[in-house]
């Protein structure tokens, strides 16, 4: 069970941004994390279009959180990151293999249950929440 | 958001046996889903293990349902099928590249805890539940 990278590293941006309450570059974020720019700036401009990072582009430039942690609820981030990825399984992909039994399973309506569950438990839980031990992000993050 | 192909095919299986009431080879199972042998001969291997199926060998050989449908919990047979494919995200995996903040993560208890709402959703799921359709079942898996 899984996941996607690209929703794990928006999540991890924000935290991020949570954690400095500052400015920060797709740059020192990747490195601070040990991962790859390239993706990292790819999370940061899916961030800037759903509205939860607002940035300026330039030597100085840089993104942060475009409203309060509090406002930001995880299962949101998640729903919209993996909005393209929902297909638990191989019938629920609407150009995926078809499965013979697809028009009767009772099976595909209990995982979406399962996930809606999955999803439900993320939403009341927001960045704020997952941040509210700023001082040990920051030893961690800032410690380069 | 994914589960693996091999519990989506341990699920199919318990599916067609469920529905068929009687015994089926692996072989005639893969033909009327349309899906590799191989693969659902190793789902059937992972079913008799856990006890699920029981299975005579030979020619006249074949599986069935080794205990009744309302006695199978479809979220007991995930949490076994996904047992080595529970990391949601790079982080949670042993041998996983290490995130900066794991010591001090707040996200991943909270992906944890979502994730166990998903199996516990499946967990009050029979698979009498998801198969108590069976004439439609049979229609599609044994028109052929």
């Amino acid at each position: 069970m899984h996941i996607s990278q690209f929703s794990d590293y928006s999540l991890r941006i924000l935290i991020f941004l949570a954690a400095s309450d500052d400015v920060a570059s797709a740059r020192s974020i990747a490195k601070s994390y040990g991962i790859s720019f390239h993706h990292v700036a790819k999370a940061a401009q899916f961030l800037r279009r759903e509205g939860y990072v607002a940035a300026t582009r330039g030597r100085a430039g840089g993104m942060w959180l475009a409203k309060p942690a509090e406002e930001i609820s995880v299962g949101a981030v998640i729903r919209k990151s993996e909005e393209g990825n929902v297909a638990l399984v191989e019938c629920m992909k609407p150009e995926g293999k078809r499965c013979a039994i697809v028009p009767v399973c009772r099976l595909a309506s209990a995982l979406r249950k399962a996930q809606q569950a999955f999803f439900s438990t993320l939403d009341d839980i927001s960045l704020a929440d997952v941040t509210s031990n700023k001082p040990a992000l920051r030893s961690l993050l800032f410690a380069a």
